[in-house]
């Protein structure tokens, strides 16, 4: 499943891939989660997928503060930023720890899922057919939030990431998105993004 | 700091100490990096007792599933409630490798702090003071979302933690209180932990 690729060298803002970093690990716990109480494989392939990019990013900040690093007091300053990301890391690899779970089939027990339930919200991953009226909206025309009670926390676009997409993003046909919400509005999600008539109450 | 005390075995249902594991340690990761957002030695102290906590709870989990499991056949089945526990016990260390660089006064580079900045929202610890209106009040009256937007995700009675506290919890003198909100809402429930006087606008 890992497509191991040498990871060279690219000049990036330390704070752009920090921030990255930290934002995936937050949805990778959340996932992983929901991998765990649904039994679900889709989700935990998301999970592992993003501990991929979570390593990769970990490796290019490192390389960066390597090279930003001239003399002792540098080090020094900088020491906090790579403690920071070893820890992100950290709680990516725990959350594919549990993702893996899921992916072995070692199934799960009746009292993780009972220990992880929540009535209220639950996350959902669904691929937009081409059919569907969400290609070519932007997430913030869509307001699917007030709308249906769903939020979007990711888009995955082929290999590329979008965590916590903008209004102005457009949806475009096979993106994956994650999201999050009140059971009722999942399933209007799911049916949105499959291309069927939704009725949306207002 | 740690206060290390044998820890005996208690027979506890290992649904809810799984359960009180994955509570604390996403409180801790929002801790960890408000501390570290915000250099605040108190928060990184908070996240340090967690961290204390969730061993506790890991070691309990471990004997109780030890003791439930009779056969190979109860091994195989138990075995993913502790790879989940051991994965929330990450995410806590994790959480306090981050709350440590605060504590250790290593100082974090501006970077990590851009990094975290969210302007929306923000963490706070505050102590309920003796004189404070918020004493004897139940968390549900008080209503603090609607009336400040501001949520009450944990209180600390001295060595008791009460993760996401229900509306019937009375909050009671000295209780520590960690709560997440806008800035001005945060600054409001600063004031009435203090005892201060606050004008809630309707």
């Amino acid at each position: 499943m890992t497509h191991l690729e040498k990871i060279r060298y690219k000049p990036i803002s330390v704070k752009k891939i920090l921030r990255e970093m930290k934002d995936i690990s937050e949805v990778m716990i959340d996932l992983a989660y929901s991998a765990a109480l649904f039994n679900n494989a889709d989700l935990a392939r998301e999970v592992m997928e993003l501990e991929e990019r979570v390593d990769t990013l970990s490796y290019l900040l490192n390389m960066n503060a390597m090279i930003a690093a001239r003399d002792a007091g540098d080090a020094e300053a900088l020491i906090s930023i790579l403690t920071v990301a070893a820890a992100t890391n950290e709680i990516s690899d725990a959350a594919a720890d549990i993702a893996k779970l899921v992916l072995l089939e070692i199934g799960i027990h009746p009292i993780v899922r009972e220990a992880f339930r929540r009535i209220e919200e639950q996350l959902i991953r669904v691929v937009v057919k081409p059919g569907s009226k969400l290609v070519n909206k932007k997430i913030g025309d869509l307001d699917l939030a007030a709308q249906i009670g769903v939020d979007i926390i990711a888009i995955r676009r082929v290999k590329k990431w979008i965590i916590d997409p903008k209004d102005d993003e457009v949806i475009r046909e096979n993106d994956v998105l994650i999201a999050r919400g009140a059971p009722m509005g999942i399933e209007k999600l799911r049916a949105m993004a499959e291309g069927k008539e939704v009725v949306i109450e207002e």
